[in-house]
């Protein structure tokens, strides 16, 4: 594919802000490491926020939609939705890297009112696996488990995979994330009552 | 608690590290807000750095210690120790969220020699729950599911905690911990056979 200027350059500041963090990393450095002159940088992004605000759109926007593919199978068992939302969860983090765990932990740097849209775009995307976990609660597959709290549990494990996963690793993405969901589907079908 | 001076530098710090990130606060900024003149800050500790590398040792002091607690007690089966080690964890994080959020997330700013000392004291915290997990998996309780992910599964759903965990919100840290360990020892118990 080919990337245009604006692209390389969130690709570029992804992964400065991933290796130094946010505040630690300068205009002049997302300019220096993409070859373009210190001002004419300015003439592709506005800020160095408006740079951190379009790698968090792009990658709210890859999460939804790989959320909303599965969505659309309602024929599907929830633990087979389930699977497939882990799976496509799995996918976007480790396709890429940088630009997952720029969205997961420099969005706190946004402005109040962009921070307020990521609150609200996270909150939606969790009310879809929670959604899931009640589907399957109500089919009776899934035990009366707190869905809350089980769906902080799945997320936060599958963003975690941000601090860990190497390409040149053990597992691969597709087997990470197939363990995963066995093991999350197994632990929803088997809780036998609900919790103290 | 009398906090010493030092404790409180540490404290403050801590909270500052989490609210703005390492990189983003500075020296000036943690002695105004403890109440010190900038200058004399210097007489209680070297460095923004070292005020950094207190934090995270202490922070990774009491996560060793609640785990070797456990370990003691070799008579509980691997389910009970797991139990026990994922409630002395999320004790340890809901205790103080901002030293636990700065160990978890700003320890990457440390000196190269000082990382190589937090990756060291986190792999052998993660070997104890390997090592749960694999006596499980002899013992027969446990299937013989891949442990390094599982372990990798758990212990970034207790430090997702962190991020979501508000001591006014529904659950308590009793409650949180309960809940996550009735699902990671049933997801552990249920699995039949090897995963794909």
């Amino acid at each position: 594919m080919v990337e245009t200027r604006r692209q390389q350059i969130d690709s570029v500041a992804g992964a400065l802000f991933r290796e130094r963090g946010y505040a630690a990393t300068s205009v002049r450095d997302i300019a220096q490491r993409s070859g373009i002159q210190g001002a004419s940088l300015y003439a592709h992004v506005a800020s160095k926020e408006d740079v951190l605000w379009s790698i968090v759109q792009g990658a709210a926007r890859r999460f939804h939609d790989a959320a909303s593919a599965v969505s659309e199978h309602t024929d599907l068992t929830a633990a087979d939705r389930l699977r497939r939302m882990i799976q496509a969860h799995v996918a976007v983090v480790t396709d890429d890297l940088g630009q997952a765990s720029v969205f997961l932990h420099e969005w706190r740097h946004l402005s109040d009112s962009r921070r307020a849209a990521v609150l609200a775009a996270r909150d939606t995307y969790e009310r879809r696996f929670r959604q899931v976990i009640e589907d399957g609660q109500r089919s009776g597959g899934f035990a009366t488990v707190e869905a809350g709290l089980v769906t902080r549990a799945i997320l936060d494990a599958l963003n975690g995979i941000c601090g860990w996963y190497r390409p040149d690793g053990r597992s691969s993405p597709t087997q990470i994330a197939d363990h995963y969901a066995e093991l999350f589907i197994h632990a929803l079908k088997s809780t036998p009552e609900d919790p103290p």
